[in-house]
């Protein structure tokens, strides 16, 4: 096998390692996929970089997606591994357009992890479940040694069911597009990050992980014309919104001023030297669609707790193509990269 | 939260803890899944103890399946942890007896691994991917800190095809099918043994991992009525038996004799002091179907290689249910247990 190595031309120095930023969400995970799991995987299905993809079988379109968790620690403020797993992979789906039906669940549980905390956390995959309405059909269990995990990781995949004939992806996004935000962003980073600072507030930053295909299956049964979905999750708004800027070959415009922040989670970020932007979410998301349509589309949001502070923080430009700007509080403009190095390693 | 692990009735002590076994495919794991897993989860999916779920979308019956793969050391003769995540979650598609389509793959690097270790995994999973005929259509990558995994883990779920019209499980064998055995036993846990002791003999034993849907969908479309099929992975022949004995209510009865074990591999397991029924294999799986249709059955198989020498090993009956016998080389008849305890910790 190593004669593979050799023969294969690498855009890799032999030497290059896995750093913690591979995983961050930002530049460096992009670099990654962009020269070595895409190249290799190439299809179309992949090529779309979205965060799920959708298959037909019969007169059937599904939805299909998988992430991993390792967050660290294992439990925090509003939620824990169990109902982030679950919440991501319902909310990847929801990404899609799709209604969550059923998730597999992978554990790889460390030599020694107390039977009560994994307990614990089936509990917790259990109840997010029912509360979002998907069937945990089918499974599997790892055991790896002492020191070769971190207590739990958990792998969900997830099928959903496609019943509009959208194309939600980034190449579908328009110039004069609006884009509208959920609600306020940072909670989830700041919560992992006050718990594993011992950071202590008033009362606790909460994370906003929660379920999110209820709002959307409502946009799309009222017949609202999506264009793009993408939840805000690791490398946060910004990321995401430069992720969409490039697919979309669009400029995308928003404002500083219209991005709700918490004050305590505002407070959070100032303290531990983070921009709100860049911080994960686990309970937000985006979406691009017609401006003629933003007011409806608001209305409909609202009527759910997780969008009740639903909001239009930008629209969408032909130019400059695959850049994102930023009107600042001070009324200048800003040019917004992705992420670059690490900011919150296992966040998620 | 911590009120919960207080106020839920648990079946465990809360000083007991994750042992290696428990993810060894054998007694242990079974009792972690019955009285944790399985309750918190329960659907009638899940009930199945299946390989895979079968889901109703439309018109299409798809299978759905998630295996983790932890297997150390990654490379090793005969494949590596790349091709083994490629054709396991393939196999546990083909035990439905779906054609797969679609597998999505999820990495959790280490802090530190080699990007050259990482590039050649990805090389063997698109050629084992290519060779089994199945697109991987989604992914997701995370990394943790060093010293919290080792090198990589990956995780695959896949969707396939069920162009069938049979309930193949457990629940489906009668008494008087026969039970065929694809080819020889115990190559992949002893491939990963000798790799891991440093045994070498004249030839070093290969792992046995292999793509298994092509001779189950040839069965299927020349119309054999298949009861049941299994893949002999974690916990080998003599487990994955007693699993199904159990979920049919029947007995198993097999003779030793029949069982095809090549001689490096018998020499291996009398050095390091295993059972070849127990040894878990990648690349074999078993078939229960009635009596009548053996022979066909048999001729289909040996027309692939990875079925070249299947046979006949056994019957179903129906008393003693849910035990499984054998009669042994010297004749005597004994009654076969699961694996207790663990056996050969991250087989795969």
């Amino acid at each position: 096998m190593n004669n593979f190595i050799l023969s294969c031309p690498s855009p890799f120095r032999q030497q290059d390692k896995i750093q913690l930023a591979h995983g961050g969400g930002g530049l460096l995970m992009h670099q990654l996929l962009e020269k070595m799991i895409l190249p290799s995987f190439s299809n179309p299905q992949l090529a779309k970089r979205h965060d799920g993809a959708i298959l037909q079988f019969g007169n059937s379109r599904i939805a299909f997606t998988t992430d991993s968790y390792v967050v660290h620690p294992l439990f925090f403020p509003g939620g824990d591994i169990g109902s982030l797993a679950i919440n991501g992979t319902v909310n990847d789906l929801a990404m899609c357009g799709a209604k969550p039906v059923a998730l597999s669940v992978a554990l790889i549980l460390e030599e020694g992890l107390p039977l009560a905390t994994l307990q614990r956390v089936v509990e917790s995959m259990r109840q997010a479940a029912n509360q979002a309405g998907v069937l945990l059909v089918t499974g599997d269990t790892k055991v790896v040694d002492k020191g070769k995990g971190d207590g739990l990781y958990i792998n969900t995949a997830g099928i959903g069911e496609v019943n509009h004939s959208l194309h939600i992806e980034p190449e579908s996004v328009r110039a004069g597009d609006a884009i509208l935000l959920s609600g306020d962003i940072g909670r989830h980073g700041m919560a992992i990050m006050s718990a594993r600072e011992g950071l202590s507030f008033e009362s606790p930053i909460e994370s906003d992980c929660a379920p999110l295909h209820e709002p959307i299956l409502a946009l799309l049964e009222e017949k609202i014309i999506i264009h793009c979905l993408r939840d805000l999750t690791r490398g946060g708004l910004a990321t995401n919104l430069v992720e969409i800027a490039q697919g979309a070959r669009m400029a995308i415009h928003f404002d500083e001023t219209a991005i709700p922040v918490r004050e305590d989670v505002r407070s959070a970020c100032e303290i531990l030297g983070f921009d709100p932007l860049y911080v994960a979410n686990e309970g937000r998301f985006i979406v691009f669609l017609p401006a003629a349509q933003t007011d409806r589309a608001l209305d409909l949001l609202r009527h759910f707790p997780v969008g009740a502070e639903a909001c239009k923080i930008g629209e969408v430009r032909d130019h400059p193509a695959a850049l994102v700007t930023m009107t600042t509080r001070y009324n200048s403009s800003l040019v917004i990269d992705m992420l670059s190095g690490e900011q919150l390693p296992r966040i998620c």
